[in-house]
C-alpha cells in the first residue's frame, strides 16, 4: 500500500527572498555604463534612484536621474534615519532612502544599487545579507585609460584617484563576488551579474533582508 | 607628476581555483539524465567515472561507464584511502577514486560527480569546500510519475523509496544549492548548474579544494 502523496513531500519552489545587490567598485571602472546595459535586460530588477539636495539640470527628470530634493528635506531624512547611506559629494547630499529599497523588496523585487567602495563598507555592515559585487577593469592599464578618456581628469586628480583605488582594494576581501569589466566586453560583465542574481535565488540558505 | 602603473595594482584575474561539484537528489529525480545533458556543454568539466567491481555488462566500457576493478583491487583502494567516498550497492562496490579527482583538479579542471543524498552528506564533511547541489523534482506528483515510467518499481519499493525521500530531505540543509529538475524543462536544470559553476568562479573568496 503506498502512502498518500498530497502532502508537500518536497517545497515547491516558489521562495520570495529578494535580494539587496550593491555594485561598487573605483571610480572609471564603469558601473553606470554596467547598469545601463543590465537595465536593458529587463529582469524583474529594482535599480535605485539615488537622492539628492542638488538643484536638477537641464533634461534630468526627477525620480528618474535623481530624486530631488531640499537640502532641509535631505538633513530631515538623515535625522529621522530615511537615508540607507549617504555622503556629501562635491558640496551635495547623495544618498539612498530606505523606504525605496523596502518597498521595491516588499514587491518581491531584487533591489540593485551602486555606490563608491566605502559606501559597500558601511553596507555591508548595516546588512550583512547584501550581495556585494566589486567591478574591476581587467588591468591598470584599461582602466587608466578609461580615466584619461574622459578629459576630466589633471595629472593631479589622476594622481589622487590612484592614490584612491590603492585604498579601495584592500575593502576588497568584504565583498562577495568579483566582475571583471573588460574593455569592449560589456554584454559579459553583464551576463555575470545576472547569473549572480540567478544563482543567489538558488541557495538552500536564501539570504534574508532586514533593513 | 603620476605613479608609474606597471605595479599590479589590480589582480589579473587568472585564478586557477578549480571546484569539486557533487550532484545529489533522491532516486528517480533524474541526476543522469542531468549529467548526460550538461557533458553535451563542452565545459572544461571533468565528469568522474565510478570505480566498481561487478563485471562489465554486455556494451559498458571500462573507464566510460564505470572503472571495472576487481574485489580484492576495490578493497585494496578502501583499506589505503584512495576512495573519496564509496558505498555497497546491490551487493556491488560503487566508489569515487581520489587520485582521479586529484588529477583533473591539478590540470585546472572542475570536477563533478553525482552521489547519494548520503554520500553528499559525508563529502560534505570530507571536503567542506565542496559545492553540494540538490537536484529536486518541481513537485511530489512529477517525481512519483518518474519513478512509475520506469516500470522497474513494486508498490513495496515505492514505498520504501517515498521513506528514502523523506529522510534524505531532512539533509538539504547541509546543501549549497537547490536546482529544480522540472519535466521537460531540463535544458533550464542545465543551465543553472553552468550558472552555478560560473558564479563560484566569481567568489572573492574562492574555495580550496583539498582531499
Amino acid at each position: 500500500m503506498v502512502a498518500p502523496l498530497d502532502e508537500p513531500l518536497f517545497f515547491e519552489l516558489t521562495r520570495p527572498q529578494p535580494l539587496l545587490i550593491v555594485l561598487s567598485g573605483p571610480s572609471g571602472v564603469g558601473k553606470d555604463t554596467v547598469l545601463q546595459a543590465l537595465k536593458k535586460r529587463n529582469l524583474p530588477l529594482h535599480f535605485v534612484v539615488t537622492a539628492t539636495d542638488r538643484p536638477p539640470r537641464p533634461g534630468e527628470v526627477d525620480g528618474v536621474d535623481y530624486i530631488f530634493v531640499s537640502r532641509e528635506e535631505f538633513e530631515r531624512m538623515i535625522a529621522a534615519d530615511e537615508m540607507l547611506e549617504y555622503a556629501v559629494v562635491y558640496g551635495d547630499y547623495k544618498g539612498v532612502p530606505k523606504a525605496q529599497i523596502r518597498q521595491a523588496l516588499a514587491s518581491g523585487k531584487d533591489v540593485i544599487l551602486r555606490v563608491d567602495v566605502q559606501g559597500a563598507a558601511r553596507l555591508r555592515a548595516l546588512c550583512p545579507e547584501a550581495v556585494l559585487i566589486f567591478l574591476a577593469p581587467a588591468n591598470v592599464q584599461e582602466w587608466y585609460q578609461r580615466l584619461i578618456n574622459r578629459h576630466s581628469e589633471t595629472p593631479e586628480t589622476l594622481q589622487r584617484r590612484i592614490e584612491a583605488v590603492r585604498r579601495e582594494l584592500t575593502y576588497l576581501d568584504m565583498f562577495d563576488y568579483v566582475v571583471i569589466n573588460r574593455q569592449d566586453h560589456l554584454e559579459q560583465a553583464v551576463d555575470q551579474i545576472v547569473a549572480i542574481i540567478q544563482v543567489e535565488h538558488l541557495r538552500v540558505h536564501p539570504r534574508r533582508i532586514t533593513l
